[in-house]
């Protein structure tokens, strides 16, 4: 592990995450090197301390960062540059299949090859709430200049699941909140009202998390809290609210047939976890 | 506000729920006396310092308590009891109409109505983890033994509401959760590795709701963090994501659809809160 503010680096693609993980590089003291097709895109980093690389070869001599359009441009970028001894770690947006596809052939051209995922926005680079998940070889350089670094595992794939397992519970959050947002507001209940109810049920069901993952890693799901067929009555309840209100049901609806289905197969004395079932098959 | 403790209640109702609020008011030390169709269910409780009255209007000359299968069953015991003067607390599960019904029904018979609902199971009453939700006329008798108490506000619909808002929050945060286990078993990694994520990212998220809720409130959703567009086209990777792993993708479907339908409309530049307009409407 050597020290953060040493290890020379390089990012390659200026857009505006790019710029934005380079600055922070730069911020923190690396010596940052940088690279972009269009290169006066760098002017402004090269301002603040940057060296601009005259070619791709002579970027990947440090630990680089690629951050750029999608997977395939990191494939044609890096096709012909020679990947012997070098060290990616690959911050493009894409999917699982495709990190591991690229993590294996830049091993077998022999580079090391790390992949992430970037769990923020540009302006929130460098700052603590900024997530930074990798995975693939464990990297023994320090990118906290980022912001929090997570390190997933071995997989390169891990990285751009938990990205996108973690964007499904973000847009799940918010939307059960505008549900109730919008079912409160036919009483006249404001938004703001409103919020703080909803944050403390979503933080509280966070938390019962850990103990109900238990239940699928044993999978045996005894009704220790409630049955499934229980809760069924309660979300036919619950349907039947937003359609009388005359807002949204489909997000409600959905939920329902999650578990009906679940009680369809047998499930109904068991617990909630066990509609791991339903989630872990294609639907209808 | 008389003294929690002092405050003499009848419950009506005792079902596995009604028996354990009777049970957490003996226990707090307050006169009870029990109704029930059966009269045999009071038996327990009578051993435990209840008194069993001999009618249900004998019931009624205390706060009461009820909770009953439904709404109906409610109307039906008290339609010949005589309401004026009681003071009703009605815990029976229903939506926001017939809390409003009612109530409406029983003030107009002299009675003051609250309507509630709980949110929590029997085992769970009278620890501070059981919320009961009240709304109607304030009360001023205490009802701490049972839980936490939370008064919503006048209209008797609005813990119904709240419940049923609530219930929207849980399931959605349980559903989010299993699509991500589901999504990383695929990779192997065990429900225990990913909870601690899932939680880390629900409660972070909560933390935004009252921040968004204002952007509702004035109506006004500029993309101080993204742009509905930018969040669509990581909702697509989410949907082929969850296709090319073979678990259900319905779940990130219907966020994709519910965006989708927003940018449609012409909101793809503004930020997510935005959707309320989505959620407002029946859908599709």
């Amino acid at each position: 592990m050597t020290d953060n503010a040493n290890t020379p680096i390089s990012v390659v693609g200026l857009g505006l995450m790019g710029t934005a993980l380079a600055r922070a590089f730069l911020k923190a003291g690396h010596p940052t090197t940088v690279w972009n097709r269009t290169a006066a895109k760098a002017d402004s980093l090269v301002a603040e301390g940057a060296r601009l690389a005259p070619t791709i070869g002579d970027a990947l001599g440090a630990v680089t960062i690629l951050c750029l359009t999608d997977y395939s441009a990191v494939r044609e970028l890096l096709g012909d540059a020679g990947l012997a001894g070098t060290t990616l770690v690959n911050l493009t947006s894409g999917d699982s299949a495709q990190a591991r596809e690229t993590a294996a052939w830049a091993e077998k051209q022999g580079a090391r090859y790390v992949d992430g995922a970037i769990m923020a926005i540009p302006s929130a680079i460098g700052t603590a709430e900024a997530v930074i998940l990798l995975s693939g070889p464990r990297p023994d350089f320090e990118l906290g200049a980022l912001g929090t670094i997570s390190y997933l595992g071995e997989d390169p794939g891990l990285a751009s699941l938990y990205d996108v397992a973690g964007l499904t519970m973000m847009w799940s959050v918010l939307n059960a909140w505008l549900q109730g947002t919008a079912m409160l507001k036919t009483a006249g209940v404001d938004a703001a009202t409103y919020a703080p109810f909803a944050r403390q049920i979503a933080a509280g069901v966070a938390d019962w998390l850990p103990g109900y993952a238990e239940q699928i890693d044993k999978d045996s799901f005894p009704a220790e809290v409630s049955a499934l067929e229980t809760d069924a009555r309660a979300m036919a309840h619950m349907v039947e609210e937003s359609e009388a209100l005359g807002v949204n049901a489909e997000l409600p609806k959905l939920i329902k047939a999650m578990a009906d289905r679940a009680i369809a197969a047998g499930h109904g004395g068991e617990q909630y976890p066990v509609l791991i079932r339903e989630f872990e098959r294609a639907g209808e």
